[in-house]
């Protein structure tokens, strides 16, 4: 069985990159900017690049699926990069494709509020994607740089799925009719996302989950079999959004960037603005293995566990990250 | 007679500031940026800086409504920096008061596209204020950074009158019943502008008028007159939009900056992608004083030219510019 994450963001040590190894996982998608802009997310890619360099016998970059197979033959965790915002690449169009030189595979088009290109999920309203929106869609298809619509509001995310030539992502997130956080997704957007040969990550944040961190594995992954009937077996796999040993301050920081003088709690509160504490059965990547026990008892058959465990994104990027012209 | 122009971005040199001497303009509100973030904007600060080096004599910078009426005694110009989008504060709302504390006293929340503030007036919908415009306005109110909504769309406009607590500027625009063009205004935008202690600053630029370049300097006073009986005469002024000795690739980059791979015309078309031609009557700062006539022409008394021509700029600096704690 492969194991792919569709997205964390640890605080990321040599622990970590253990975890993963004893976990089986073999690519993550990690995030490596939220309100960063470009020159900030070239720092955060040097420190990943040391970190490449520590760390070879565990981790290396990953630049399309291939690299996640010969991670799996070679026990080891092929890292591919996404960003949580379009900040990365500011007002300028033209560094998609710079952006996609130096690695970056997957990039949301809005974190929460709305952006130059399209609507986050917080915003009172959503007009859909913007005229730049379009232009970047257009660019990042032909670059190979996936969609990513996990803080995006519902109708910018249907929106994107039209206009993208190629199918999207939305990384981390779980349906809306089980848990109905604003972060959540709606029938139409799992269904529209499904048809167009996009996936869905399903999240283990316990924001996102029905009871938060009391939700035990059975509901989570009964929720994934019916998530399987309106989206198809092929078009679901795990977003785990783990951050573990990440310091308090830095859920703060996801929330608020420079946005704002005042505090925002987005998906917690002023009573909860922390980090809210991890279910017992998934603290770091060595449980990862452990979903597909819990899958295989929700029903699933092998194929079906191990197109979710990681087939299915290894599918994706497959079909993904290479250029078209 | 004191002139002052709510908006110019003239190709700068030492002849336009001799016509503005010859014109006996006090003060002109000169865009420094359009697409460009806070470090270029740093740019085009350091390059005023050189200019106001070079000519003591004929221009200094004006920090508040007094160096306006210094500038009138001494035959000097004094010039206030603005910015015709909210590029230079990029996502960070400390910029603020950074960019007030460099002399910036105008800045539009959004040019023709949806920025993180605001929609511009080319897209296709207006949400109105975003989550961070709401922030934004607040910080600009306590800095003393005036509200420029000139390439901003209907809701977000009427929005922004709404929220800002201190009166805003639409610095060069006309009315859009007088002349259907995208960027002028509607009687709600002018009614709710006029009734809220803000500023209309007229537009010279030829596709903000009737007829274009072959507009008639009777023509534009008739306007003027028009409109103040809407507004009332305290809240209209001259933004003259002159962008005396640019190349066309100027334009072309006010529409395209970086945010698309094809091009965009803007108020132009593919035909006439150029800088329109000005008309007859109004080819440089020397002309200004020639506006007095045509208004005295169109039936304004004395005392309604002086105000329209600068006297009602210089009371909307003098609300303006002071930070409220």
């Amino acid at each position: 069985m492969l194991i792919i994450d569709g997205l964390q963001y640890c605080n990321w040590s040599e622990r970590i990159f253990r975890d993963m190894q004893a976990g089986g996982v073999s690519a993550v998608h990690v995030t490596v900017s939220y309100w960063e802009d470009f020159r900030e997310t070239v720092e955060r890619l040097t420190a990943w690049n040391r970190r490449f360099e520590t760390y070879p016998e565990l981790i290396f970059l990953g630049r399309g699926a291939a690299d996640a197979a010969r991670a799996r033959d070679e026990g080891r965790t092929a890292i591919f990069f996404g960003a949580q915002n379009c900040s990365p690449m500011e007002d300028d169009i033209g560094l998609i494709q710079v952006l996609h030189d130096l690695g970056l595979r997957f990039m949301q088009l809005s974190y929460n509020n709305q952006s130059l290109l399209a609507t986050g999920c917080y915003e009172a309203e959503d007009p859909g994607i913007t005229r730049m929106g379009r232009e970047a869609i257009r660019e990042m298809n032909r670059a190979g740089l996936v969609i990513d619509m996990s803080h995006s509001a519902e109708r910018s995310t249907l929106e994107a799925i039209e206009l993208s030539q190629r199918p999207i992502a939305i990384t981390h997130a779980n349906p809306h009719d089980w848990h109905p956080a604003r972060r959540n997704k709606s029938p139409e957007v799992l269904r529209a996302l499904g048809q167009s040969g996009g996936m869905l990550g399903l999240s283990l944040y316990p924001h996102h989950l029905k009871d938060g961190g009391d939700c035990s594995l059975a509901a989570f992954c009964a929720m994934a079999a019916r998530t399987v009937e309106v989206m198809g077996v092929e078009r679901v796999g795990i977003g785990s959004d783990l951050c573990q040993d990440q310091p308090d301050s830095v859920v703060e920081w996801m929330r608020n960037g420079t946005w704002t003088k005042t505090l925002d709690y987005g998906e917690g509160s002023a009573a909860q603005a922390e980090f809210p504490p991890q279910q017992d059965w998934f603290q770091s990547n060595r449980d990862l293995p452990g979903l597909a026990k819990g899958l295989r008892d929700a029903g699933f058959d092998a194929a079906g566990v191990d197109k979710i465990m990681g087939g299915n994104w290894l599918d994706f990027f497959e079909r993904s990250f290479a250029p078209k012209p």
